[in-house]
C-alpha cells in the first residue's frame, strides 16, 4: 500500500497535481486501524487453501479492502461530522485546518475540507479499484471477484444509509439496530472479507457457506462490541470521543433495548438527552446510567457471548474450512468480542 | 439503464432496504442531461469500426459512463451547496426536502440530505462498476478496459479539486483555469469516452492518438462555453442557476482573463464582488460588464472559434477515424461550441 501512494505520489508531481491530495490519505492510512479486513481477506485464502504464505495478488486485494475501508471512514466523517479518527484529525478537518492555516475564513476554509474530504474518499475509491486491476489476477479471476466486490460496496452504502436515517431518532426497534449492523457490520467487514481471499483461493459453496455462518454472528457481535465501546468506552484507547455516539444519537441495539425497557422518567430521559449535539459530560453519564440500570447492557453482553459460544462450536466443528485457518479465526472471534479499543 | 434501476428496485424491496435510495436516482437520471460520455463512447466504437449498431455490451459500458457521470455531478452538488440540477432539486436538497415534510428540523434534515447524497454517490459509483462487471464483456476486454475507466476517474477527481481548490479566490492565472478545463472536461469528458468506446472497437495507438487531438480542444471550448453560459446564460435553458459561478468566485479562464486586463476600479470590483455568497442582482450585472468591457467575453468567444476551426482541420485530415464516425464529430464539435445550454 505504501509503495503504491508513494508512486501516485510521484505520479501527482510529475503532472503538477495537488500532492496534499495524496498526502492526506497516506497519513490516514498510516494513523492504523485494526486492519482487520485485509487479515480477514487473507484469512479466507487460508481457509480454502491451508496455511500457506499467500500470494501477491491476494495480498493486493486485501490491501484494497483496506483502501476502500478508508473511504468509507472518511465518507462517514464529513456525514458525522467527526473531528477525530484513529487519534488523528478526520481528513475533512485535516483539510480544513491547512486552509485557515493560509489564512482562510472558517467558512470558506470548511467547505473546503467538506468538499475535498468527499473527491479524496472518490478518489481513494478508484485506487481500490486500481488495486484490484492491476492485481496480476489472470482475466478469469478478476471476472469472478468483481461481483462480490460490487456486492460488498453495495451493502455497506446500505447500511450506511439506514444507519444515517435511524440516527438522531433511536427508537426501540431492536431488529432495526440489527440489520443496521448486518448490513454494515456483519456482511461488509466480516463475512465478504472472507468470502473474497476463500474465492481467491478457489472455494466452492460449502465453504463460502461455512465462512457466512461464522461471519454473521461475529460481525454482530463486533458491531454490538463497538456500541457498547461508543458511550462507554475509553477515548484514549478507541481514538474517537466516546460522546460522539450519544450526541448524535445513534441507533444502536444497545439504545434500543434500553429504550425498550426503560419506564416513566429513565424513558424521558433517554429521548430527551439522546441525539443532543451539546450533550454535558454529567448528562452523558445520566445516560450511561439508566443503560445499566435498564439492564441493556447487560443484555448486550450477554448477545455477545451467546455470539461467541456459537462461533465456538460452529469451529470445533469445523466442515468445510481448512483446520489451518482455525486458529486465527478463533483468535479474530475472541479479539473482537473482547476488545477494548 | 432503467431496466437495471427496476432491477435495482426490486431487490431493496425483495431485502427491505431502503427504495428511496433507488428512486433519488432515477429521478436524478431521468431529469435528462445531455447524455455526452455516452454518445461519444458510441461515437469512440464507431470510429474504429464504422458505422454500426453497436452491440449490447458498448451500450451497457456507455450507460456506466452516464451513471459515472452522476455520481460527480451528484457529490459536485453537494460540494458546491447547489440547489438546481437540470432544472430540479439536487439529490442532498430532494434528500433534505423529504425530511423536512416529515416533521425533522431544518438542520437535521440537512445533515440528512448532505450524508445521504455523499452515500447515494458512492452507491451509484458501486453500480456504475457493475454495469461494466456484468456487460458480458471477454475477459480479456474488461482486464483491458478497466485502466481506462480508472483513469478517467482519477482525472476527473484531480480536476474537481484543483477546481474547488482554487473556487473562491479566483487569480489571473488562465494558465491554472485551463488545466482544470482539461482535466475536469477534456480529459473526463470528452478523451475518454471516445477512448473506452474505441478500445472495445479494438482502436490501436493512432486512432486513439486521433481521437485526443480532436478531444482536448474539444473539450476545452466545451469548458469555455460552459462558463461563458455559467456567467451570462439563460438560467431557463441551462437548468441552474446562472449567478452560482459568480456567487462562488469560480476560478475560469473567463474570470483570470478579466482580472488580467482589468485594471484599478475594474479589477477591485471583480476582486471584491467575485466569490460573494450574497451577491445581488444588481453587483452581478456590474461584474458581467467588467467581463465584458475588458474584452474576456470576446476572447474566450475567440478562443472556441479557433478550437473549433482546429478541430475541422483535423476532421478533414482524418486519418485513423472511420469515415462513418466523422458526422456524429463534426456535429459534436458544432453542436458543443455553439450550445446555450
Amino acid at each position: 500500500m505504501a509503495e503504491f501512494l508513494r508512486e501516485k505520489a510521484a505520479v501527482a508531481e510529475r503532472e503538477h497535481l495537488p500532492g496534499s491530495f495524496v498526502q492526506v490519505v497516506a497519513d490516514f492510512l498510516a494513523a492504523g486501524g485494526k486492519r482487520l479486513r485485509p487479515l480477514l481477506c487473507i484469512t479466507g485464502w487460508h481457509a480454502a487453501v491451508g496455511e500457506r504464505t499467500p500470494p501477491p495478488a491476494v495480498i493486493r486485494v486485501a490491501a484494497a479492502l483496506e483502501m476502500f475501508h478508508a473511504v468509507a471512514l472518511i465518507h462517514d466523517d464529513v456525514m458525522d461530522q467527526s473531528s477525530l479518527r484513529r487519534g488523528e484529525p478526520t481528513v475533512h478537518r485535516a483539510l480544513t485546518g491547512q486552509r485557515i492555516a493560509s489564512g482562510d475564513s472558517h467558512e470558506s476554509a470548511e467547505r473546503f475540507g467538506v468538499g475535498g474530504a468527499i473527491l479524496v474518499g472518490d478518489l481513494v475509491l478508484t485506487w481500490s479499484d486500481e488495486l484490484v486491476h492491476t492485481a496480476d489476477l489472470t482475466p478469469g479471476e478478476l471476472s469472478g471477484l468483481l461481483p462480490l466486490i460490487d456486492m460488498m460496496r453495495a451493502e455497506v452504502m446500505y447500511g450506511q444509509y439506514l444507519d444515517l436515517a435511524a440516527t438522531g431518532s433511536p427508537t426501540d426497534d431492536v431488529e432495526q439496530a440489527l440489520t443496521i449492523a448486518r448490513y454494515k457490520t456483519a456482511k461488509y467487514s466480516v463475512e465478504r472479507p472472507l468470502h473474497i481471499g476463500a474465492v481467491l483461493g478457489g472455494a466452492g459453496h460449502d465453504l463460502l457457506d461455512a465462512l457466512t455462518d461464522y461471519a454473521l454472528p461475529l460481525g454482530e457481535a463486533f458491531q454490538l462490541r463497538d456500541d457498547l465501546l461508543g458511550a462507554f468506552g475509553d477515548s484514549a484507547a478507541t481514538g474517537k470521543p466516546r460522546m460522539d455516539d450519544l450526541r448524535d444519537g445513534k441507533h444502536t441495539a444497545l439504545v434500543a433495548l434500553a429504550l425498550r425497557a426503560a419506564s416513566g422518567p429513565s424513558a424521558d430521559l433517554l429521548r430527551d438527552l439522546l441525539g443532543r449535539p451539546d450533550l454535558t459530560d454529567a448528562q452523558a453519564e445520566r445516560v450511561r446510567a439508566v443503560l445499566i440500570a435498564t439492564g441493556a447492557r447487560d443484555d448486550i453482553e450477554d448477545m455477545i457471548a451467546r455470539h461467541r459460544d456459537r462461533i465456538g462450536e460452529l469451529l470445533s466443528a469445523r466442515g468445510a474450512i481448512h483446520p489451518g485457518a482455525l486458529p486465527v479465526l478463533h483468535h479474530l472471534a475472541d479479539s473482537a468480542t473482547r476488545r477494548s479499543a
